[in-house]
């Protein structure tokens, strides 16, 4: 796993590390689904690290080709054998339960029972997650090793939930920049106890969102956190926000961001969007292993940023991508598996994205016509020992030989294959000696 | 050879094998040339098959930079020894005469005779094929081995043939579709006793239009199979139908597609013209191994249909390419060479390419912002097993995503690297359930 | 060495090489720098091979963002020990001054003398090459080896050098071509006793121009050649000929021509100038090794040329790369370093670039629907054996093919694989007959 890690995270980051696990397993007991309390309980614990607003949206609303569903809440379910005991039981995991189950309380036959109980043959110690939120259906999910040793017999069998009229919840963290083109994070809340999946993503992005609100602040974007049920969230946020979504010049789904893969970064449908090109730059200087994925309208909520009416420049970064692993929706996903050290190291990342985001601008060089002369400014000067020194001149020399108006600082750090701070660092050298002159309004990012 | 073939065939292509190669065996005797009986022979045979419109062209007509030539008739040829004995007999093979020869009938020394032979001393059990169609010159074509063991003496040489004002002739089956627009096969009739090349290509295109005629009918577009002789032919062709060229909209042409050898396909001049992807699509989704070589002006037709004047999406589909076998242009080129399983091949792939390019079409989501609903439409259940499920839920996902009026379904098919079938099949479904609309005229492919 | 030239270079090539090799002989005691006497030396000895213009700018001249500096001249420069031994000599090599060093005469301990020498610590016999040219300094150069054997003591140490208002001195060849379009070679002169960094480039130019006087006449292009020294050379040019900067249409900076490494291009910040690709061409179609690098913003005058005002198609050619080889700006850089074959190989290659900038044309087929009947034409006759003949006959088609008034020879060359010799001498053959025609004034290069 270290491996997959650029070498030398700061203290800082390793405490954060500690902190977005700790995050993880103050939320993992609460039964989470597309609706519920279980999400409002969740959003709560998130109120408490940002100032999150959060929203309720009636059941039966249109959103745009959907509707809300009805509201679902679990007070207690269990299998009973035929000596009373509790042989399933949803007091241990939520994950026993069909998320969305209908309620039921009925006596049934061992042959019955089964049609009912879903399992995992591989894995015959492993409780599955299986949802069913627009099926009528009802059922269990439990170790194949448990449903294999039951005996003939009756069984009761009992899911005490109400699906009723109520609200689809979500929350938003909003911290607003100089500028009012918004960055998106989105990461879905709907999954009960499954630690990877999604409350990684939940624990990185809260800490994201404190690392630009206390260390980053002002920042030039508007950033925007949406804690959603995947799908019907981001549908009914998409349908509640059209006057915002012209505002979202960049973004990103996260998801699974805790486990001891490397990181996967999927690109926007638009493929060579800033974000997918400011990932890319930012994995590239990581010097750990990483892998980039084309678009594909599957997947997580970018499925529905990326449709065609929309086509947001919206990617989706994970750690191991979903069903790529064995512990995917079953309850090995557990605390266990996500690792402090791997959370840093996407919230590390992300932070430097948005570094890259917030930093790019397109300059012009105002002395254009041959190189001016550095020496005479002192700017070979303040630089330190010799590679280091080598590194900052070949920055500021591509800064001012692409600086035309035409190329961002990311182009130029893309074209010389140089660290995006170097070249920002660079340009506020040059900025302050007067050599790089702002572009004008229509030759802006 | 079979491992070259997708797995699989079916009873009818097999069928259509054995029918291609018992074509081959019927046409293959007959003395063609770019004019002359032995062409309108095997027209009016093809004519049997399919309604063929003759063309008879003068000779002197100015045709584009060329003129047609005297037309050129055999009774008879031979080279005979002192004792009178035919020791090469055109009745045996009409390879032995140089195509185009003038008439003769001398008695010449060996020396002289030899200076009139063509052989392969590398294959001296061999007759190569030769040809003088605009330099007047008499020969014959004969086995290495032979032309070694003739005594000095003296030869009696005769060619009975004429070379006389007549005519060229090539044949035209065309099949009318829904649109004036012009799918164009074309494939030269000139060989003599050549199997390969070129009966193979005029065997598959006689039954690919038949397959055209009676089980696709009503296609999309115009086909035209054009039965024509090389390099004049396409000349004449074009020559003569000035209002006809505009419609083509995609064309191949078809040569050596009985070997054993894997496909070939030679790109137009345009390099990524819809029938260089349409193709490239159907030999990537076949399985089989295949290659596709760059535009070249030199090789068949495709240099009529690809000069700059013209530049016509027009490819060339073959199995070994022209001169990369060592029967090429020989008497090995024969009946045995050919394979049915390797005509069926062929033939299949073709239908498969006409699939393409009769099917391909642009539409627009008409429900494009997030994704439709596609389980309240049962979109998801009339499919069947696990495997599959996904892979038609990804084509109508594929198919939503793209259909914004700037992609074609072909475009979808490369992009998601899904089957043309599958993307086919899942825009037909969304058709049926109105979240696909027909693109405006302007849109349209 | 022999691997990396092409194969059967010319007697004529093989005695240029000679010829280069003595040039570099003369001019190698020189003491240059970017201003002084060495540098008048060089360019009067230069002025001999061809009709060179002298340009002197005066010292304090504003030249674009820069300052032409003080001439700096030397007549004598000594370290002495006690018993008054000069034990470094300017006599001995003019690399033992400090390049640019203040004049001084004073007696010194060896710790002070210490602090003002530059040695070569891993080569301990060589004598390294160091400048000062915007700041005030005294020093010298010698060889670790005999700078660790000094013992303590008082030394002398004298630079008789002057540093005051003068001039910075430059050369210009210029070819008058039919057209006043220019292609510019530029190479650096300011260096002293190092052999491959730059009068192997001085050499080279100095022949090729020779050659493009003696046996090229008249060229198309107007070429011109500037021996000046580096950065301060070229931004003194450009501030001097804002008027002719506009008709460079293709460049070179040449530098370190004559070491037995492979030829290096470079490419312009243009990245797909035509001399970008003129380059790649001829080096494509030699054989031997090369490489093809990407441009940035650093290495030599390119960097001025390149500067985003001027953005010039101007790229760098060179064998090995600057500070590539360990004896870079040392003593070791001498002419034993710099080898005959290899100055022949950079100015044949340097020949061929010529033949492709000033050879490529646009024309346009005047037979442009389907092929013009070559044979009638005797368009295959004159060529002789048979792999030649395929040869020329494949760039007679590819030229008849691409000729429609978008494509350049250039193109062509490229999309046919084919020499560029093959496709101008096609087009020579095929203008003969009429079968192309010139350009519109549009669609002309």
């Amino acid at each position: 796993m270290t491996a997959t890690l650029t070498a030398g995270a700061s203290r800082e980051t390793r405490d954060v590390g500690q902190a977005m696990h700790a995050l993880i397993a103050d939320l993992y007991p609460f039964c989470r689904s597309i609706t519920g309390d279980g999400v409002r309980a969740t959003l709560l614990r998130l109120g408490v690290l940002n100032p999150l607003t959060l929203h309720e949206v009636r059941s039966g609303t249109q959103v745009l080709d959907w509707i809300v569903p009805p509201e679902w809440n679990v007070r207690d379910a269990y299998i009973k054998n035929s000596r009373g005991e509790r042989i399933v039981d949803f007091r241990a995991s939520n994950l026993h339960v069909l998320n969305y189950s209908v309620p039921v309380h009925r006596t049934v036959s061992l042959a019955e029972l089964r049609r009912h109980c879903f399992t995992l043959p591989d894995h015959p110690d492993w409780t599955p997650y299986r949802t069913s939120y627009y099926n009528e259906a009802w059922g269990f999910c439990l170790p194949h090793r448990l449903l294999e040793s039951l005996p003939e017999g009756e069984y009761e069998v009992r899911i005490d939930a109400t699906l009723a009229p109520g609200y689809l919840t979500y929350g938003e963290v909003v911290i607003p920049g100089a500028s009012a083109d918004e960055v998106l994070f989105s990461c879905h809340i709907c999954h009960p106890s499954l630690a990877n999946d999604n409350l990684s993503a939940v624990a990185v992005a809260t800490f994201l969102a404190r690392h630009l609100r206390h260390e980053r602040r002002p920042t030039h974007h508007t950033y925007r956190f949406l804690f959603i049920p995947g799908t019907i969230g981001s549908i009914t946020w998409l349908a509640r926000n059209a006057e915002l979504v012209p505002r979202i010049k960049h973004g990103l789904v996260l998801a699974g961001l805790g486990d001891s893969g490397c990181l996967h970064y999927k690109r926007s449908r638009r493929d060579t969007a800033t974000i997918d090109r400011a990932v890319a730059q930012v994995l590239r200087e990581r010097g750990a292993p990483y892998e980039v994925l084309p678009f594909a309208p599957y997947g997580y909520d970018e499925r529905q940023y990326c449709s065609p009416g929309y086509d947001l420049p919206v990617g989706c970064l994970s750690r191991t991508p979903y069903a790529r692993y064995p512990e995917y929706h079953t309850s090995a996903d557990d605390l266990s598996f996500v690792r402090p050290d791997a959370l840093a190291d996407s919230y590390a990342t992300l932070a430097l994205i948005c570094d890259v985001l917030d930093g790019d601008a397109r300059y012009r060089n105002a002395s254009p016509y041959g190189e001016p002369q550095l020496g005479r400014r002192g700017l070979y000067e303040p630089i330190g020992g010799a590679t280091q020194t080598r590194l900052n001149e070949m920055a500021l020399l591509w800064v001012l030989n692409l600086s035309d108006g035409h190329h961002s600082l990311l182009d130029i750090a893309e074209r010389a294959g140089l660290p995006f701070a170097d070249v920002r660092h660079s340009a506020n050298a040059l900025l302050a000696h007067r050599l790089l002159l702002p572009t004008t309004p229509q030759e802006e990012l």
